[in-house]
């Protein structure tokens, strides 16, 4: 059985297509990994780019594409919505196939020692490879963002992990680590009152006494009328949750709390949706539970796990 | 994207131990095929082997299986339970991966060609690869088995596809053909009365009018008292289901009317079990449904897609 990561990096530009173009094919050009997606938002002027692969190839494309970045990114010029504090902004290593969480943890630290030596940029580790608690949150991390890093890093509660007291001029810092994969996932409700989905999103989440592993907001979704299909304008209240550990706390639950919830209301659930990429684990958990399909074993049952 | 097939033969020889290993081992010795499973049963006197592969591997696999299978099983000696008519009895392809059925019929019919010329046995085509409509179901080509083959061929109805009028003094025939994968899918019920299950089963399965991708029937399971747990004896009613094809007649489609129809005799489902190997699309359908998913690509949003 094969050890496969997925890198998620994060780069300060999303704007210049060439580049863009020219840190992708970082990815295109290492051995080893496979590119799945890359997308760019430029009022945020940043692109997330998603690959996999063996352990060996994923630290060697996110080297050649720090390399790249440090070379054409310049975040002196950099202007932008999303906060940044380097030209590759933060590199999460997420453990996908046989192999365990201490173990990425172990690749995310040999990442981060060759970004700072090969780079030449300085590294926190944060999430699950963070060296203390108050550096497990990348916000907590960043805050100042690039401006203020020269002087940040200065502080002993803040000096990179690897690099010492610096901030390179123009690449700044970049914050490497573990985490679990993150599903994106919406919850759409019979409503167009935004304040049910915020109420809901509040219940559900973490940070006021929801599920441990749930990040939760409340929107308005306007859907324009579309004259070709004959559909009118409509606007309905959405949940949008990032599901942080989906094998600690798994869909369905978040799906039944919501259902449930959401019935004082006189509300229903419409529909859901995943954003993006999903480990299959994440909706065969959801099965086993409405099917109430009894053990289960998920390595051994689903034949898809003999040809990775 | 890799071709995968599936291949599940199934050979006449379910008690001794070192013929049954010597087949075993042409499949673990062929190159771009991986053994998933094999398992014999000594009443039935019958084995099946699991593989995958590229479908150049799979047919290398299954003709040196067949050719060892011919040295090795004599019919002529062969007494069990099940009904048979060949050393290697039927040889199913079933498509797993970036293959169409069209395409897995064809590589049925050259499997079908190679065991007639290089492992000397007649080979019947079957299920979606059946030459004519009476030659679909295996019951049917089967009927008589080994001992009535060598007259039997001679009708015009029967003659094989490959080998002409002939049937294998010790071999007997081989039955080869594309199915879709099989699901084998039990639903428990909250009451020892097997008749309840049996009307269930009749209900959902195609030859009294349900599903067309249902075959199924009902048992009673009597789990015997574990005086180390102490847990007592227990009973209950099962119906037990064969999913012939998962996307035609998905598996929550199935669960749901067995609950409607358990509730006109006070009954509920208890649990569900699934036996032996799944795609997971079997499975990810019946997420869809019960996350009440809109818009889920499978292909493109289930990461695992983009390892295989």
């Amino acid at each position: 059985m094969a050890k496969i990561i997925e890198c998620v990096p994060n780069i300060s530009e999303g704007r210049n297509h060439e580049v863009i173009e020219a840190c992708v094919d970082q990815i295109r050009n290492t051995a080893g990994v496979t590119l799945l997606d890359y997308s760019s938002d430029a009022s945020h002027n940043r692109s997330v780019i998603t690959f996999m692969g063996s352990p060996e190839g994923v630290m060697n494309a996110a080297v050649a594409l720090t390399k790249k970045a440090v070379e054409l990114i310049d975040l002196n010029h950099h202007t932008g919505e999303h906060p940044r504090m380097g030209a590759v902004d933060v590199c999460p290593l997420i453990p996908l196939k046989d192999i365990t969480t201490e173990e990425a943890v172990g690749y995310s630290k040999q990442l981060g020692e060759r970004l700072w030596n090969e780079a030449g940029v300085p590294v926190f580790l944060y999430e699950d490879s963070a060296s203390a608690p108050h550096r497990v949150n990348l916000a907590d991390i960043r805050k100042g963002q690039f401006e203020a890093m020269p002087e940040k890093v200065k502080d002993p509660m803040w000096t990179p992990d690897f690099g010492g007291a610096f901030c390179h001029p123009t690449a700044g810092c970049t914050a490497v680590g573990c985490r679990m994969p993150l599903v994106a996932f919406n919850i759409n409700l019979s409503t167009d009152n935004v304040d049910i989905a915020k109420s809901i999103a509040k219940i559900i989440r973490r940070k006021n006494g929801g599920f441990d592993c749930v990040k939760s907001n409340g929107f308005l979704i306007e859907v324009p009328a579309d004259e070709e299909k004959g559909s009118p304008a409509r606007k309905y209240a959405q949940v949008s949750i990032n599901m942080t550990d989906f094998n600690r706390t798994p869909l369905y639950r978040v799906v039944e709390v919501t259902k449930a919830e959401a019935k004082r209301w006189g509300v229903w659930v419409t529909g859901t949706e995943i954003v993006g990429l999903t480990p299959m684990r994440a909706l065969i958990d959801s099965a086993e539970y409405y099917l109430q399909l009894e053990g289960f074993d998920f390595d051994k049952q689903v034949i898809e796990n003999y040809m990775l």
